[in-house]
């Protein structure tokens, strides 16, 4: 890979975790914080600002990202960014141990949203703020921002907002890259200040509505509150909360679309099609699996609401033990941890369209058999889609099925049961939240070992990222010198 | 599809059916059985019969089975042949209701080795042998036996073959596909007779001998004893036991080398390599997690060989409560129920060398994003494996996964908590046994609920054909007449 040209990336990227630490710090000023706590900000900005200047300064031959060298720097740039990231809170003395740290670093910024914080309310307000910052940044991710903000960003750049953002065949919204990554920040940033708008009305207090719109917006899932949102006993703000977990499981393209007056174009996509179909039936299903301990349907329908959004979306939020459910509606939610929503939204998970196109490939294969003569090719949205995404698309399942496997097993090795390790990894790989059992709805990810926290934490960081832009790290070529090959 | 073929061949097995319940029929004379329990086999092998010669009797225009009529009347075939052989159950009286027959004797014949008997040792020895012979005829395939037999075999009984046996792309050991067929059954038979005759050695008693080669050599798992292999108390019974359950997880075709002296070309079979390494690192791996429960890792050795060897080839026999091991031993027996043994074996699951290709197309991916020129085909066993291959192995993956997903969701309904349903799904879908919880090693299946029992029976018979020519059944267009189109 062209070492310089990724040191540079990464260099970049701290800068800006530098400006973006500035933020906590206003507020651990605003809120006085002990000294303890803001030197726990500043000190980690100078130290990412000394790091940025000295990687950025990196002058590489060719500024061109080739597919390996956006994948590699956007992986390592992730796994910097977390690192650091961790440093608040490993300075702020509230964290049991840096592993710890690390994990909620990286929770934050791949919007997982789990936690090894038994107790939060406790905490600073900066600290607090931090975490669900962090939540933030990463769910439209740091390199599209960087990408809307750097006048340099070349043609290449398209690699980088390949390796970042997520679904079949990630690509630019208008043909020009730092347009696109423009209008993805405009998006999000307008989606996120409806929500704010809306949460305040809802009742709210301002420090939550800004710690929630940050988690949401991202499908991440941590909150200021040990129970979560079910502590504010507020209908209308998990409505809100809701609605907008939904909104944001749904591809950023669509509101390009809907924004451009082409309404038509972005209601017959069939992945929102599916997505919007699962969602609704899901809920009509759980609604009256759960009436019973609700005592009718309508009042199921609050917590059938909350809980669908939250998991299909991947933000993790729960207002309810849903582990206390009925086995129907757990393993619909169960599954929906896997699934995610649609692709190129801040959900994590496989994503649908995935789902989608390989079931018409799966389809094809039996026509093929039944009519042997008959190619008939397979479509999304009216366009053929080709077999190198096809197969793409089943090898990123098996490299998850792979990953999942090796995960599962090193994290059984503390002795955590079969639902714990697998739903916990599951969780991680999805970026969804909270897991089954050991790891369930009110419990928390404290009590495992370092070494499992450690492949929780790359899991997420794989996750996030759709898994082959870290894998891509295994292979020894990768590393080996060269910028023009 | 074409009907009539379709039907005749239906027939044809019928027939073969009646023919094998003279063995149980002679069973329950020599044990000297009630009448009600000889007469419940002497009255469906008439039913048999009747029906064989009536179906059997259909004149085809063309005998030629194009693939989907070959996937069709496989499915039917077995689902007949399942429900027949369930005849003998129910008119014996010793059992619940007609699905646990239904169940039980797709058990049966999927050597699959799952249960809904709570006691089995009061049962008729000729009950107990029927399962079991079930187990036997359905490991190697019944097609199998039909082709090797009947002297009408022509050369598209091939995709009878391909229906019926395991793997990426299973085709005829041989050009002729009556002498495959007869190659296949000969190996089979005489590795049972080895295993046969080494049970008589270790001092086992010799009903018990037949019933348990029939069950090792068909990896299905039922025993006549309640409590299994373990109620021997034969530390040499379960050494012979273990031995060829890894032997006949093994692909068939490797032992047409070994006889034919190709020994290096044995060897030198990737599946045959992964699989031993997997074997023997797993091995020593519980052996020493499990040492603590033991004593000793060389006492938790005679364990971890018989667990691993049972469930990689999917038998599914106990000798230990695996469910009280650590979670790492359960997590690597867990994921042996889903990876199978060897294509082409008579073991279940999805078999390895669907993993080793998908492995390879992944690393090739991986590469090709690296050296964007370079284009090195994927080999395997030194012959290039086509891409047409690796998409049928994601998509068979898929199909799994899909089936699973639905399966899981229809047992929840009953109430069953997500780690039963989905070990339920994914023992049946596997053919391999025992599952977890509710279901777990020394528990069995008679408290589900009827539409469990069917949604498993149907994944028990999916996985035995490897989905594809069960979810054939699905397409409207097969149902069409139609011999020639």
């Amino acid at each position: 890979m062209n070492y310089r040209l990724v040191l540079r990336l990464i260099g970049n990227i701290l800068k800006i975790e530098a400006m973006l630490m500035a933020f906590p710090l206003a507020v651990s000023l605003l809120y006085k914080n002990s000294y303890r706590t803001i030197a726990a900000f500043a000190a980690p900005m100078l130290i990412l600002l000394a790091a940025g200047f000295a990687l950025g300064s990196a002058k590489p031959k060719s500024m061109q990202f080739r597919a390996r060298d956006a994948f590699a720097a956007a992986s390592l740039a992730w796994m910097a960014m977390s690192f650091f990231g961790a440093l608040p809170f490993y300075f702020s003395g509230g964290f049991a141990s840096f592993i710890d740290c690390i994990f909620e670093s990286v929770s934050g910024f791949t919007s997982t949203g789990i936690s090894i914080l038994v107790y939060t309310e406790n905490l600073p307000e900066s600290i607090l703020f931090w975490r669900s910052f962090a939540h933030w940044t990463g769910g439209i991710g740091v390199l599209v921002f960087m990408l809307a903000a750097t006048p340099e960003a070349n043609a290449s750049g398209v690699n980088l907002l390949k390796a970042e953002s997520t679904g079949l065949s990630p690509d630019k919204i208008v043909p020009k890259v730092r347009q696109s990554a423009k209008i993805l920040c405009l998006i999000y940033l307008s989606m996120s200040a409806a929500l704010f708008v809306m949460l305040i009305a809802s009742g709210m207090p301002l420090f939550d509505c800004i710690i929630n719109t940050a988690s949401v917006a991202a499908t991440g899932g941590l909150s200021n509150k040990d129970i979560g949102i079910g502590a504010y006993g507020n209908a209308a703000a998990e409505m809100v909360i809701a609605l907008f977990m939904f909104l944001f499981g749904v591809n950023f393209t669509i509101y390009y679309y809907i924004v451009n007056k082409k309404i038509k174009q972005a209601l017959a996509d069939e992945e929102l099609r599916v997505y919007v179909a699962i969602v609704i039936v899901s809920i009509a299903v759980i609604a009256i699996d759960i009436s019973s301990i609700y005592g009718s349907v309508p009042s199921g329908l609050r917590y059938a609401i909350f809980q669908v959004t939250s998991m299909v979306s991947s933000t993790g939020m729960v207002t309810a033990d849903f582990e206390s459910w009925p086995a129907l509606s757990r393993a619909l939610l169960f599954i929906f941890m896997f699934t995610g929503a649609c692709a190129g939204s801040t959900s994590g998970g496989a994503k649908m369209v995935r789902f989608i196109v390989l079931y018409k490939a799966a389809k094809a294969e039996l026509r093929k058999i039944i009519h042997p003569g008959s190619e008939q090719p397979i479509a999304l949205n009216g366009r053929k889609v080709s077999s190198d995404i096809i197969s793409k698309a089943s090898l990123f399942l098996f490299c998850y099925f792979f990953l999942f496997i090796v995960s599962v097993l090193l994290v059984s090795i503390e002795g955590a049961d079969i639902l714990t390790s697998s739903s916990a990894v599951i969780a991680s790989l999805s970026n969804s939240g909270p897991g089954l059992n050991a790891v369930g709805a009110y419990k928390n990810y404290s009590k495992l070992s370092a070494l499992s926290k450690s492949v929780l934490s790359f899991c997420m960081i794989a996750g996030r990222l759709e898994i082959i832009p870290v894998l891509i790290l295994f292979k020894p070529s990768i590393w080996k010198r060269g910028g023009m090959d």
